[in-house]
């Protein structure tokens, strides 16, 4: 049973892009990394700060509206369509909207076999995280910590507090079939 | 009939990208806007500097091997499966194998109807603009700046040699419907 | 009696950077290329966005504060020493004080060959291409097309409008000693 | 006795960038952060690829020729002279020659008040981290680890390897006068 998609689904600067290009290097096939940040860029220009697109307040706090719920759910199609195509996809993604968020993805991966990754890191250690990169509002790797692990349910668990990028990608590709 | 999807092909620094984000501007209806420098930074870094991903030569050649074009596959199909799942997607490509890349396009995209734009621009110019940017070999644009579209088959071309990319993607715009 | 300084002076999205990479490419000693967008990304993160330090409107207007003006002093001060130490330097700047930010280098200056160059753009012609390059709000360009000029003195001047910075480029050259 | 410059010096991937953005937010003054990436991103395109300039070869090896050198004391008389003007200034840079580079710099800043701070990090953790950044070629991590801290004299030491930028910076200012 082969493994089709990672899903590491985490709180900003919890490490998920790092991870993500961690296991692009440690997996032996060659896997396509894409994330909510690459359709937030795919987005025009005047819906990445708008009310019916995405906003980001100067807290950290994101809100998303309709216009970006109709065009995520066809890039959700997209990735799914991409699995089925033969390319193997690790998806990181923020789930807002923590349960609903999943069940939106395994509406959209049905079929496909999916590792459910949590990626977890320290509240106090992501916020300063948020300083070091110094490209994401203050606040925001706090205020998600929480909410986007709420009801949901992972193959596995990894947690960046203590553990290196490298390390939690080998972890998480012993798990990859 | 509605548009779904507008394909611009085009050489490098022949302007597609600024068109592509005019386009997202003067459309009323939020459009994606996705290229092949999106699909190209998803791979692994192993491939994206190798003989089975793509390799750039100091001379501005692109050479592609077997991985890429299997991921291309499945990232083509992703695409057409984010304009069958609703969302109008701006595609900008370089078509390095001519007619050739139109035709796999044209199969992923079966029963959508696509807007074909060609990208035009003196190769001297987009040569002088490939200096301007400074984030590409020199002499990319000259050496795609004709096979690219040999062979392809459009609804309309632009020109950005003279004519200023807001310009050519309201062009554009009217023919979208 | 060789110049020692280019200083590119205009408003936003007229042009500057590309024909400073341009300049790069067709003079024939090394010169470096700094702006006040180096000088921007040189600014704690809590100064790029404040009333001491810098601010952007979404309308695209740009205020500076007291904590701005200090820094760029010294910062000023340091392209003139870089200079004075033998390199070669072009400096791409928005006059936003007109003469007065033209003082401030010139005196900054004192004792160096400097050419000044007015880069111009039909202020249309510039908010299309803010449009097309995508990272700057909307409307800073038309705010600053004319305020850039206003009382400064240059040994010659350059229109993008519909000249290519590599043409721009060449015909600066042609002033530098 | 006032710190008027911050001397950040490690290995690739040793941590600096993200110390030095700390250090910008926790130090209640704004300081300027400068590098060495700053310098070589002002050089011509040309000198950012070649034996007379800087070379990065697949391996991670760094090479510098006899432009770079000649700009690159210009770069570090500029960086004084801010300090001297009233600026300061965090510097991050990879001291390639060691004790030379240390000499170089202690020059410059003749009659300024320095920090000088070394950044480690266990090779094998930086080399780790160098993957999940994803833009550094492999190997430069493990390649400059001790070559660049030989005979270099320091203030304070700070090791990232199990401590997080936040509180290195901490560490540092706290040294800060």
């Amino acid at each position: 049973m082969t493994t089709h998609v990672i899903v590491l689904n985490g709180a900003s600067s919890s490490g998920k892009s790092g991870i993500s290009r961690c296991l692009q290097a440690v997996l032996p096939d060659p896997w396509l990394a894409l994330g909510v940040d690459n359709m937030v860029e795919a987005l025009p220009a005047s819906l990445q700060a708008s009310e019916k697109g995405i906003e980001f307040s100067p807290d950290g706090a994101v809100n998303v509206g309709s216009a970006f719920m109709a065009l995520d759910v066809a890039w959700t199609a997209g990735i799914a369509a991409m699995a089925r195509a033969g390319a193997r996809v690790i998806v990181d993604d923020v789930f807002l909207g923590g349960a609903g968020s999943q069940q939106r993805w395994q509406k959209a991966l049905t079929g496909l076999n999916v590792l459910w990754v949590g990626v977890r890191c320290d509240s106090k250690v992501a916020a300063g995280r948020e300083i070091a990169r110094g490209d994401r509002p203050q606040g925001m790797a706090a205020l998600q910590a929480e909410v986007v692990h709420q009801g949901v349910v992972y193959d596995l668990e990894v947690d960046t507090t203590h553990t290196e990028a490298l390390v939690c990608a080998q972890t998480i590709a012993a798990h990859v079939t």
